[in-house]
C-alpha cells in the first residue's frame, strides 16, 4: 500500500519541523516522519539560545514545536525511515519505514541531523543530561563560574574550551594523545587561557556523582590522584550525519559526511533536499537556529520547485 | 566623550538581538542600538512563523526577544545611528548617534534590515496593521478563506499573489501597468490560477472601511465601478536595505543595494558584519527566522575575529 504526496520530510528536529511550518504556510501537501519530536533538543536539558524561548528544557521546547506544525494539521509519523528509493515510472521517491509502510513523494527532504559519538565511558548514559553534555553552545552557560571537564583534543573541544572558560571558573580538557590537533591560533589561546587546564595521555575510566555528575575517575595519576571533582563534563568526541538510510540517492557529501547543499537547500540530485545539521549550510554552525532557518528556505525553495514542476 | 566596547551591533531587530544574546553567551563585550526594539517586526500585527512561538503580536514578540537579550546584562540603546567612521589611529570604528554620542568599537555588526517602499495612498497609514500589510508571507494567513488585494506587478507581486491564492478565496492584483514584471514561470501561474484576478493599469486612489479595512477605491473603473471590497491590502512595491549611516564605509553590496556577506557574515571590510535584511545572505529569504540565524552566525564569527586579534 503506498501514499503519495508532494513532500516527505524526514526528521523531526529543528530543521524538519521549521520546514514543516513553512510548508504548511505554502500550502505544500507534506508529511513529516520522526521518531523522536524534537530530535537531539529534546535531550538537552535546558535551552537558552532560541530567541525569544528563554530557559526551556528540552523537553518542552520540543512540546512547543510540535504543537506549532501540528496546529496546521500535520501529523508527525512516529517512525524511522529504512530506505529511500526513485520510483522512476511514478517520478517519486519511494520511502520504506522501520514498520514496512511505503511512502512514495515528489520531493523528499533530509532533516535527520547529526549523532554525537558517544564514549561508552561508564557513568556516561547514566548522567546524560545531568552533568554530561554534548553541546557547549548549548549548555554551557549553565555552568557559570563552575568547573568543568572536556573529553577531546580537536577543534570542536578546543572551542568548546574557550567557550567554556569565558563562562566558567575552571576547565580542564582531558585529552588521550600527547598534543591538541587544533589551529595554531587556536592553541596560542588555550596556552594563554590560565583558566584552562590540560591534562594529556589521560583517559576518563569513569563518570560518578549523586543526582548530578560529581567527579570522574582518570585512568592515571594527575596531581597525586585519579579522581577529579567537577560539575559538568562535555564530551566533545565529534558528530556524525545520521544519513544511512539515503545511500541508495546519488547526493553528494563533503569529507565530513554532510551532505553538500547549494543556497536554496537543493542537494546535488534533483528532488532531493536537506536541510539541519545534516547540511554543510550555516558556515556549519549547527544550533537550532540554524537548522530550523535552513528548513524555512528550503520550504520556500520546495515549494517554487513544486510549482515549476507542475506547469 | 567616546565609550570603546569590543562590539557594536546596529538594529534592534531579529537579527541584531539574535547576534546580541550569541554575543553575551561567548563573552564579547557589546552594545545594541536600536531606535525600536524589534524593528520591523514590532509593526507586524500577528506573526506566526517564529517556530516554537505561535499567534503573537510584532509587539509582544518583540517584548520577549528584548528581555532575552537584557537579561544577559545588555542595554538597549534607543538611537538612531548617523555615521559610522574609520577611526585609523586607535585601529576602530567611530559610531556617531543621532543624539551626538560617540562610541568606538573594534567591530561593527550592520543588522538595520530594510525599510518597506511605502505609496503614501489616502487611508494606507491609517490602515496599517488593521488590514494594510507589506508582507504576504507574515499575514497572508490571517485572511484564509477571505479577499485580498495587491499593489505591485514584480517578483514580489507575483510571488505574494500565488502565496496568498493558497491561503485566501480570490487574490486581485492591481498594477500600474500593463503586464507584470515577472519570471516567465511565475506568470503562467498567476494565469491558470483561478483565483487570482488582474486590474491592470490601474492604481489604487484610497483604502477606507471602519475598525479594520473594508473596501478600496480604484482610478478607474473596473468591472462596472470604481470601488472594490477586500479584507487584506498587501502593498508590495519593494523594500530598500536601511543603510545611509554606513556610507563612509567601504562595503560591497549587490545590484539592489543589499550588503554581500560571506558565509560567516563578513562583509567586505575587516571589522565590518552584517545579518539580517540588509544582506544578501540566506537565499535572499528574508524572514525573522533567517535573520536570527544570520545573527548568530556572525556572532560567532565575530567572537573568533577578536580572539585572533587579541592573539
Amino acid at each position: 500500500m503506498s501514499n503519495t504526496v508532494d513532500l516527505i520530510i524526514i526528521g523531526a528536529g529543528p530543521a524538519g519541523l521549521a520546514a514543516s511550518i513553512y510548508a504548511s504556510r505554502y500550502g505544500v501537501e507534506h508529511s513529516v516522519i520522526g521518531l523522536i519530536l524534537g530530535g537531539q533538543i529534546s535531550e538537552t536539558h535546558e535551552i537558552d539560545n532560541y530567541p525569544g524561548m528563554e530557559n526551556m528544557s528540552g523537553f518542552d521546547f520540543s512540546q512547543k514545536w510540535g504543537h506549532h506544525v501540528e496546529k496546521y494539521g500535520i501529523n508527525i509519523i512516529p517512525q524511522r525511515v529504512r530506505s529511500i528509493k526513485e520510483a522512476k515510472e511514478s517520478q517519486t521517491f519511494e520511502i520504506e519505514l522501520e514498520n514496512n509502510a511505503v511512502y512514495n513523494a515528489k520531493v523528499v527532504l533530509l532533516a535527520t541531523g547529526t549523532k554525537r559519538r558517544q564514549l561508552n565511558i561508564p557513568g556516561e548514559a547514566e548522567f546524560r543530561g545531568k552533568g554530561v553534555s554534548y553541546c557547549a553552545t548549548c549548555d554551557g552557560f549553565f555552568y557559570k563560574n563552575k568547573t568543568v571537564g572536556i573529553i577531546g583534543g580537536g577543534d570542536s573541544a578546543v572551542g568548546a574550551a574557550l567557550y567554556l572558560a569565558n563562562i566558567c571558573q575552571k576547565v580542564y580538557i582531558i585529552y588521550r594523545k600527547n598534543e591538541l590537533r587544533a589551529e595554531p591560533f587556536w592553541l596560542k589561546l588555550i596556552e594563554n587561557n590560565e583558566k584552562i587546564e590540560l591534562i594529556y595521555e589521560t583517559n576518563v575510566a569513569k563518570i560518578s556523582g549523586g543526582d548530578k555528575l560529581e567527579k570522574i575517575e582518570l585512568d592515571k595519576d594527575y596531581n597525586g590522584g585519579k579522581e577529579l571533582k567537577i560539575d559538568g563534563l562535555f564530551i566533545e568526541a565529534g558528530s556524525d550525519p545520521d544519513i544511512s538510510y539515503a545511500k541508495d540517492l546519488e547526493i553528494k557529501l563533503d569529507e565530513g559526511g554532510y551532505v553538500k547543499i547549494a543556497k536554496d537547500g537543493a542537494t546535488s540530485m534533483p528532488g532531493v533536499w536537506a536541510a539541519g545539521d545534516i547540511t554543510d549550510g550555516s558556515d556549519k554552525f549547527r544550533q537550532v537556529l540554524t537548522a530550523a532557518a535552513e528548513g524555512a528556505i528550503t520550504a520556500r525553495s520546495i515549494f517554487n520547485w513544486l510549482k515549476k514542476q507542475s506547469k
